[in-house]
């Protein structure tokens, strides 16, 4: 078990990551803008759970707190988030879901210059964070409650270690979860939420993710 | 029912997909560098369905004859190939399956400069050509026989008509097709390839694919 901060907690995949890693059995410390709205958020899933085992702090306590930080932020404003939690975040591993859409046209990939969300969080972050890329393809109104998650996780980072420690977190959090290869492979999970947003559009009421196929048993 | 013309129609993919397309109906022509070799594998074709179905030729003549042009090529052919061809399909769907692998490191994601693939054959061929990007993830080895395909095919491209043509041959052939955006969106299943080849080399006997979930009935 893990002490998990989520930065930009209090939004729908944020919060949604938060139930199901504290359903496992994780110490969830939410972080937010706003600490009183995080607190808000940490006392629902404690109350859900009947247990102490989430916390709500602004999201530079939370980034100090948290032995794994996951990031659950937009696109826009992923620079600004990182800088500001750089130096709280050295030595961790570092688990970034964030997908480079540009709205309006949010069902269209358009790749950052640097190649991919990750590799930007990479740069900022440095080399002494173990930066894991996952979660991009699930949607978040498949989180809360309790239904089995009907889409896989990609994880992806060039220090094999961190990104078992994601893996396992994943496995453990009721979703099958696989090692994709290094950050540099993060890019193909980042371009694949546009598509799924391509097809959500097209049939109404559709959450699609992906699964992969054709793994031995 | 079309008359469908392969490109390197004698390789794993492309004699995979002739042999699919001709099932379901399709007119096919093989084309390769070697004519002789094309004609082997035609024969081939109609022998197994007792047809006179397929027909072998060089590649340029072989992008003349056909309806529709499939590209199944290695990336470091792509650009003297399309220079080629670039004349004879002018005005035609072209169907690009090319993926930027670059060896040996065929499992990390290496994108070209121009973004993808299939914005490389758009740009070679000119506006005049309905570039449609698809069957980038599915394995080769799943084609021949007559086995269920256990992948999804994402269908992009800018053209919807072009699209909705190569969706419905994906279709008649056993797969299951989806319309996944403008050709910007190629690169989610270009880079997808990487991860499973990385998937693959886990798993002894894999052939990975992905499937998309959560549609509605």
């Amino acid at each position: 078990m893990h002490t998990i901060s989520i930065i930009g907690g209090t939004g729908s995949l944020g919060s949604g990551l938060a139930w199901r890693f504290a359903q496992a059995g994780n110490k969830v410390i939410i972080g937010s803008r706003d600490a009183e709205r995080a607190a808000e958020t940490a006392a629902d899933i404690n109350s859900k759970l009947d247990k102490d085992i989430a916390e709500g702090m602004d999201n530079l306590s939370a980034a100090e707190a948290g032995e794994i930080v996951v990031l659950t932020i937009k696109f826009n404003h992923q620079r600004s988030t990182l800088e500001q939690l750089h130096d709280a975040v050295q030595g961790k591993i570092v688990v970034d879901t964030t997908v480079p859409l540009v709205p309006p046209k949010v069902a269209r990939v358009q790749l950052p210059p640097e190649g991919s969300a990750s590799i930007i969080t990479q740069q900022i972050l440095g080399e002494n964070v173990r930066v894991v890329s996952a979660f991009q393809n699930i949607a978040a109104d498949s989180l809360p409650g309790d239904a089995p998650i009907n889409c896989d996780v990609l994880v992806t980072g060039d220090k094999k270690d961190a990104r078992e420690a994601v893996v396992q977190v994943a496995r453990a959090s009721g979703m099958r979860a696989w090692h994709a290869g290094p950050i540099a492979n993060s890019v193909a999970a980042e371009a694949m939420t546009s598509l799924l947003i391509h097809l959500n559009k097209q049939f109404p009421g559709a959450h699609t993710g992906i699964k992969i196929t054709g793994i031995p048993d």
